[in-house]
């Protein structure tokens, strides 16, 4: 439920709704626009009474939330919500791409990457330093001195930082930094890691479980709003199905849905999503013209002696080609690129 | 295997290898190009030493096909297949859109239909007169009355029909009315129902069973063309997975391995894919992006008493607005539209 | 909707309320117990005021059926079907093992097949004559001559036999050997082949599709309950998911689920579901204590040699072994084997 | 790759063997059986020569694993792992049941759960003091003071406590009084968790996650044995599929599999599987039939009043006549049970 106060209401008017919630066994979450004033009730408490507000000094109107989710609603926000970082700004008119390789292996690789994906036209460089691997005795990254490789690339030529935070230990440390927080697969369920990146200030990309519906997806990033956080961007990067051909299967549709039922950005990871550098091009372009507000693409200097996803990381060149046709569409859909 | 003869090969000499597949045991399949002529040797024969034919006059290569769908495969035929269609083509340069309602309910429905959507750019009406449906309660199609107004509809706005075809018996009926005969998801398996569509010169649209891989879509089409019949044009209208939110998900990753593994055309379903009328048209713009050659989308004058797909179908204003924005999409890409 | 006569409701009284269903557009069906008859009414109809038919002589009670599946419900037929084939019952208290290998091969085979089966205590014999197979270039079956042999080996060891039918056309052939005609997981929604065997009289065994849910496999078989053949056996082989240690991923939840949806039996494919010899033992076992009323199993005389499915067909000495297992699971559920 | 001591190796002759691997950048791994020592050798290196080891002194044979899992592996351990847990051993021949409410809401209600469980012949009392919620406005577990009444209630019951553990910063406090620790679904790829009851001693229940192959569940197990902690049981609870009349689709095949692939003990619980109390018997029965070699089932004291899970949870009395059931089958399957 949401209160909206008039817009010539005092704060002490807006306190007494505050403190009611409270007294109710709510929890309020306000929010001052430029022109009016909301607070949220949020629980599961959508059985208490409108009138019992309604009648309040200051009080224009109640408006019910009937999604699970709440502050990561339309109904509860409407506007877009544009998360910045560094300079960049996602979920406004331009399309950001985030580019890089899985892993960053050696201070080279990173810097080599870097400044291919910034001469192509990329704002965001990616590159995991803490791994979550599927067996115990794969490369499980380079962690801190990943991290440092990271952000000197990254401030060198001029790109955010996104990176994998695996551990509710470790956000501090990736949150030094990174501009972006990363949320993998494996873990958007992880419930402790959601509540430690909500309590940062950190912008968050949640990546879609490879089985989750998109519900549970909103709930998790509901998780991180009401620890406090709203600078999340949601990631769709495939679901698990029968079909075999690729690694996952991008759920295309994911885009539009999101779009409707939340504000947050929506951004494409077409590299996890097929596993196949061949269908990186076309998926990235599907995403785009579907909606979504910015992509990150899987590449690497050497994709042949990558240690982990190389079969799905594009080469610098063909990176450069992708982000001419990328941008193509992006001003077929009416947004800029690069 | 295929036979590739060469540019001076006599037709006695071709003969002379089409005799000795067919001594063999296998089935020949021959292809007579403006530069080239290539026999084709169908069949789970890839055990056959190529030294006997490489031997042969005339013989100018051997060429391996190592996938299990043979004539279907690019390894096969290199160039795209466009499919003619009552002087329309699919697969060429042109973006295709193909448009009208779930099923046919009355003849003015169907003249509505036809009306807005020629007049929106869409060059082939769509409307089931055969319903295939999972209760034997439901409303099963207006049959060949139903055919009789599509082609009426189709004739007097300049539309070629597409309607579906559920049984062996009923092809020749059907084809007698139809530029196209689709396939459903539900037979996309039903073997003497490919091997009739086969046997006849009608292009055919084969859509992609819910929960069939992408290589059974391609044995699938193989039964149509090793019949017979090389017009066929494979369409993708999403596959079952445990996300409820929409009817089906679309794989649109298959729009680029499709056309990587075959030479034949794709067209995306954007309806039955989604199910929801505020999806179709960023799924639309998706799909085209990705690469699809055409596009069949659900519209009904009238959508709220339609008697199937209501929720999925388009509201001809709708459509009208959406072909702008595919057109904008198609030339991104390179293509044209409408 | 059923309508319930009284014990001493008059023929004439019941010809009344026939009449009257079908004044009112809907299908009557009639079913006369040794207590008393009852009449359905089948279709769309659930919204007829039930008022109209209590007041009528010789109704005792009216009862709504909320579910889609009308024929095939508990609440239409509360007592299980007995779908009796050769002197053979399935769905009482004896469970019923069908064995023998996927394909007709040879006369020899066959009968090696049916001997040792039938000596292990199984009391109908498989084999395919018709075989729908996803290349057009595989081995179709051996089509009339396999259904002979069938036949002939059935005859002579006193089982009774179960062959898949794919097409319309060739019903009345497949039947005129067969006691069971199966309807395989592909086309489990070719309605006009579910029409053509529900003109028949025959038991048929209704494979559910390896993407269908419980309510459509229903669905399927309401088809045939419709067209007036109630001797369907449901047959749960497994559905497609993710996992790919398995061909399929057996619903073992179906077997109690379908048991009380539906008075029909129901019987489990362990070979399909697992694709692997080594894993048909304890998902058989498994579904006898689920509470299956029949197997079906794949032997064959040399799998090796098999010109099908030869990794998930037994060995005659393992089926034999298994025979003996599951008749202990058998008895520890309160039923016979053998 | 294992390396197999002789009998009469002397502990110097280990010794350098386990000196060996560790130079050669290794994880050795020590099992002194009563008969024989081995020495695993874990990590990426199935690439070393075994006749660097085959030389040396007291050894007898060089096995190579070609698996992903190593120590979790059949290849690895032949013997079946017995996990014991306050008296109670799983993975013997006795079948070993678990069951009680899904959370623990008051001191009342799991005495009365425990009351019951343990006169029916349950061994093991479980109850969700942590629980990882979907929404962040759901009940999220009484905590510790529900760990406090689980064991005050399993030591007056005679009963040994399974409660789920959620996050490595309250791993050691849930250690302090429970005898299992519970892995959820969700977490099953919450690596720093795993490591994390990886450094215990304690019994750990591994759920399988519900998008996850058998084989990354094997994997994540792996996680667990690498850091030190044998003392393993895979759950088996249902994974996701298109079908929703169960909550998830029991993967009954995974029980032999498992048992197959790996030495650890195999657990399934059918009431998450199922989602519905009426399914929960059957299932309960096949997972028997088929291997298992526990159930951990949901009973509560009175199920429509459960804060989570009321409708999948069985009534006492269902419960007890339940277990009469299972002791039926697991004699059958040559067991003992309660």
């Amino acid at each position: 439920m949401i209160v909206v106060m008039k817009s010539e209401a005092t704060v002490k008017e807006t306190s007494a709704v505050i403190k009611k919630i409270q007294v109710m066994g709510y929890k309020p979450h306000l929010s001052s626009g430029e022109q009016k004033t909301i607070v949220g009730m949020v629980g599961n408490g959508e059985k208490v009474d409108p009138d019992e507000f309604q009648a309040m000094s200051g009080v224009e109107s109640i408006v019910p939330i009937l999604v699970p989710f709440k502050l990561v609603s339309r109904e509860f926000k409407k506007e877009s919500t544009i998360v910045a970082l560094n300079g960049t700004k996602v979920g406004g008119n331009e399309l950001i791409v985030m580019a890089g390789p899985c892993a960053v292996e050696s201070r080279d690789q990173i810097m080599k990457s870097a400044e291919a994906v910034a001469k192509a036209g990329a704002k965001v460089l990616r590159g995991g330093a803490f791994k979550p691997r599927t067996s115990p005795y794969s490369f499980q990254g380079m962690r801190e001195e990943g991290l440092k490789i990271l952000r000197e690339a990254g401030d060198q030529f001029g790109l955010a930082i996104v990176t994998e935070v695996i551990s509710p230990d470790t956000v501090d440390l990736v949150a030094s930094y990174a501009h972006v927080l990363q949320i993998g697969a494996r873990n958007m369920q992880n419930y402790s890691l959601l509540e430690a990146v909500g309590k940062t200030t950190k912008a968050v990309l949640l990546k879609r479980g490879l089985m989750s519906t998109i519900e549970e997806w909103l709930m998790s990033a509901e998780y991180i709003l009401s620890n406090g956080n709203p600078n999340v961007m949601l990631c769709e990067r495939g679901i698990r199905s029968f079909e075999k051909y690729t690694r996952n299967t991008l759920d295309i549709s994911a885009v539009p849905i999101v779009k409707e039922l939340s504000h947050l950005p929506v951004v494409v990871d077409p590299s996890h999503a097929t596993g196949k550098r061949n269908l990186v091009g076309a998926v990235s372009k599907g995403a785009v013209a579907a909606g979504a507000d910015g992509l990150i693409i899987e590449v690497h200097p050497n994709p042949e002696e990558a240690m982990s996803d190389g079969p799905q990381s594009l080469y610098p060149h063909q990176f450069a080609d992708l982000m001419l046709e990328i941008k193509n569409i992006a001003n077929a859909v009416g947004r800029t690129c690069g």
